[in-house]
């Protein structure tokens, strides 16, 4: 079976699995503290360009989802997002579970506009029984998307100007950031997330880490004891220099978007693929993650050798899938399905 | 300097990075869905005897324990704990952050008697108002626990007793379970655990693993559902391979009691060195920490070149420290420290 | 200002205020545990032909919806409701707040439809990373709805089924229940929901009494230890002996149910009034909410003497509001009121 | 049965129930935006020569307690509360419920020194692992007392110093609070509360009224959205007039203070009987709660004609009992009372 159905499922890159052997004896302090974590901090707040950020490195996307929402957010505020976000639809109600609402917008694509995100708010103050509903007093969006799209720059300009004339904090879950970096038409930047988000995450565990998110955090009241609650929702590993010595090696020698930009080339090689073949997209991502819409016999044909994730039945006779490819996806691995799709 | 203040300041057995090394290619399923994990799990249950339990890797101790004690209780349900438990005290409130108070009982030693914990129940009931305070439900230990002293079978069977006759759920918290069944006086083996408690966990962070805890579930209902409120409350690793793995390594060839042994050793090396010097032991731990009364000037001359955790001022002129061997520790560290504890 | 835009704008039916009067001086234990609270249950039981359920009074309608399914909820759970049910858009994020996620299905009309119950928690658990997900577990429904609109005993018969099928447990809203039980087209009884629903509650606040909401349990499991999460979330009056005794007031001779005949009526002679003067209503209810559609100056015109509930805009000249009669409004108030229409 | 077990066992003072019926049948908007609730908090604002507080109407304690410590703590923070406290042992873990532990110092007679508390706080932050406990943030006392104390006026301005340097919340429960204001040794007014505490309430249940706590807000950061957290919690009344309407007769021509006076003076008859009798007092209670040490024969003696609350074993033929009296106690039947007390 050569799968293709996520980019977790192996183990790191051999530069990570290294740093983490050439490391592997030395002490340091645990929880964070040691100097493999803030030589990792200092090297994302240099990229960012944002001398000031306050960074924390946390093991998983949904640990930092719920962590920074439960620190940013009074018992009585919601956090608005896509209907197709993450925290919206799977992560078995990890927010609520701290106590908090997910106002899930409606979205063809999985993207939030601007202009919903102002209605929304608008809407709400409007109410002259706002008191009665959740306050939205946060915006998550993922770049890229679940859906593999991403923001441009003027769309999260844009929606960073309507948060701050309504005093909401803007989050970007960047599980997937690095190929948002690269991809083609990606034109926003780490300062650009800095500057126009309060809080972002720079995913590892979907970008060729072992495990991690190093949470990069710009807004000043949001900064403040954020261990403390990294630590109360189970986010501070013992051996939290893991996470430094990771985000080290990603970091050092544009490895981070090295392999973000081999990742989406191979990507782009199956688009082409598909496209040849006559399936059509379910939605022009130019990320690692691709949706071709695929004739039922030919997914049980492919099923026999590949993995994919289903996405959804299309029509009677076809069903969109999700190809994906990951840092340690085999270019021949690529090819062999690419011949293999041809001869279909 | 030389790090005795804790067993997880450095990286993993070698046996253990081998195996992620090894496996580092191979492509599994996410989320803990795949072989490793299977196998591990299968290793687990047998070392166990308990064909019938069910085994989850979380990543680290605080996310274990808020994690099974949310699964197991009612909202109105309290959890009863030694004062000095590591919930009670040292995990910011993450038992309460699910909503639930932890009940900390006063112990001389840091271990709870079965005793106190069936008075502390018929307390509840006999109160006509009882419906006003929290319902004890469930019980936690640590073993060993935080000062190192471990739970006799005699005492095990007691409490399991007690509980069982409460209707009280019984939890091991295991972070250091190993050395408590390898160390001087160890007469509680894992079957027993799996016998008595209705959920424990097999530590591997402090035990030679990068990170993970092997949670091991014999209670019928609390088996129920258990992986969503592993992914709800962030425990659900996305490469849950890697903690499969792990616990694959530690499993075979009897490594993870191989490597307890050796710390204990190291560990007892040292306390024959305090007893030498004539500095009491604040309590008698058999395990690998050991907890010195040492004048203060001895302290800030070893502080020099050894880090050691406080433990608590004794009196003007001593305190309480406490020194831990890890799977890490060089024997020639130990030789030089004794021999610099000498010639003070 | 002759006030119609609800149904809890004054006091109390003058038999409660008499009650309440008599026993003022009275002697009782509190928390509920009282000769009138037992009397109160007791005559409900019988009206729900249910001598096996549990009867406990709260305070009000939010607290009674949050504190139920915190009852019956494990963290992971989700309760279903419809888009426009109470919980999901009226309550502050107060289910949410307990720790779970309302799962909100879309209506044309406010009303959830059993296929549609049958559809999401089949969908739930045809989906492969059904654990990422919060899992279905209860389906609230409101009797009559926010739209004033009535279940069948068909339609409820229908609903109950699909959850026994499916592990579900049904709750009914009943804030507004007395209404829904004497309606025109009615046909759902007490004993009806007594045997559908698995707990269900007895509206006081907007039929009559001061404040006060009768929950009436009867499934099992969700008996055990209700009291505690009562008074955990602040719903055990310290003089529980006024909701017995409001309850007995409103119970005995049929009072509940003449009342609720009473603002029907009135409301079907609004009603009446709003058609013969060609105002279409927003939708078809049977019970003391109408909710007709008005051209923009008529309101004005109107708002200058009567007050009522803006509902949402229809089209660029009309809106439709809510008027609402209560067991205090006078039949000369309605009258007047259909004369102004008249004039218009 | 004549009853003395607590000052909760009738419904209301008749200048209560007497506002409760004349304003019965006047029409208000809900939800406390009616102007009986202005008019009442108008006057609590002069009483506390606050012109700037803001003022809510809850209906019990344990949801006023819970509603202002959800609103002011961030999810890592902590209360610290006497280990006698209400929120300690009384409310079901209904801090514990919003995600707060609840810091619980121990005290001889349930009243927290200002010392203790600056040595909590003190040790907090002095310990290098900090991050890994809840942080004090808010200090819970109770005016009077569980036992029946009072704190003076030096006491709370010192214990109100140490909480301003340390940046905790001063939060004053005064269910009972009307009694502390006038009892022998009375010195805190309302506006030494209103300067020294940053947040209180106003108790009404147990002085008079149904039902019903104002809370007094006069720190600038907790007023902000406090009815959000109102309604979430379950404590905002659909009908809030009632709140408004008795709140408005208790402050009304000096009702509340003359209540607690008579409630005062009934109980120090009654402690005056107790010590004729040489049963010595628990704790010196100025308060309408008195605790005689009483013979076991003496209790079975008169609970066969009066109620009180059990308090404690003190030896092995003595118990501490509870003497409450409230708004409607008799003075015949504290006469009748003291006779019987004389005859044993």
């Amino acid at each position: 079976m050569i799968r293709f159905e996520s980019d977790y499922l192996e183990g790191a890159l051999p530069e990570v699995m290294a740093a983490l052997e050439s490391s592997n004896f030395e002490q340091t302090p645990g929880y964070g503290e040691d100097r493999f974590c803030a030589e990792a901090a200092a090297m994302i707040r240099e990229k960012c360009a944002a001398p000031e950020a306050a960074v924390h490195f946390l093991v998983g996307g949904t640990q930092a989802n719920f962590t920074v929402i439960a620190a940013a957010l009074r018992p009585h505020q919601a956090v608005i997002a896509a209907d197709a976000g993450h925290i919206s639809v799977h992560e078995t109600g990890s927010v609520e579970a701290t106590g908090h609402k997910v106002i899930a917008l409606p979205t063809p694509d999985g993207k939030l506009r601007a202009g919903q995100i102002a209605g929304c708010v608008a809407e709400h103050w409007a109410d002259s029984t706002h008191e009665h509903q959740p306050q939205p007093a946060m915006v998550y969006i993922s770049q890229p998307t679940e859906g593999g799209l991403i923001y441009s720059l003027a769309e999260l300009e844009e929606i960073s100007a309507v948060c701050r004339e309504n005093s909401l904090l803007l989050f970007v879950d960047g599980a997937r950031l690095g190929v948002s970096l690269v991809c083609p038409g990606a034109d926003v930047g780490l300062p650009d997330l800095a500057r126009l988000a309060d809080v972002f995450y720079i995913g590892g565990t979907k970008l060729g880490a072992l495990f991690g998110e190093a949470v990069v955090i710009t807004h000043e009241a949001l900064k403040r004891d954020f261990r403390y609650i990294m630590k109360q929702r189970g986010g501070m590993l013992a051996k939290g220099r893991l996470l430094g010595v990771q985000f080290g090696a990603l970091m050092a020698d544009g490895l981070y978007e090295r392999t973000a930009r081999r990742e989406v080339e191979l990507a782009w090689k199956l688009r082409r693929a598909f496209e040849a073949k006559g399936w059509p997209l379910l939605c022009d991502s130019p990320t690692n993650q691709q949706f071709p819409i695929v004739p039922d016999e030919a997914l049980e044909k492919l099923a026999e050798k590949y993995s994919f994730s289903e996405w959804g039945r299309v029509d009677a006779g076809h069903r969109a899938v999700r190809f994906c490819t990951s840092w340690a996806t085999g270019e021949s691995d690529v090819d062999e399905l690419i011949a293999d799709i041809e001869k279909l």
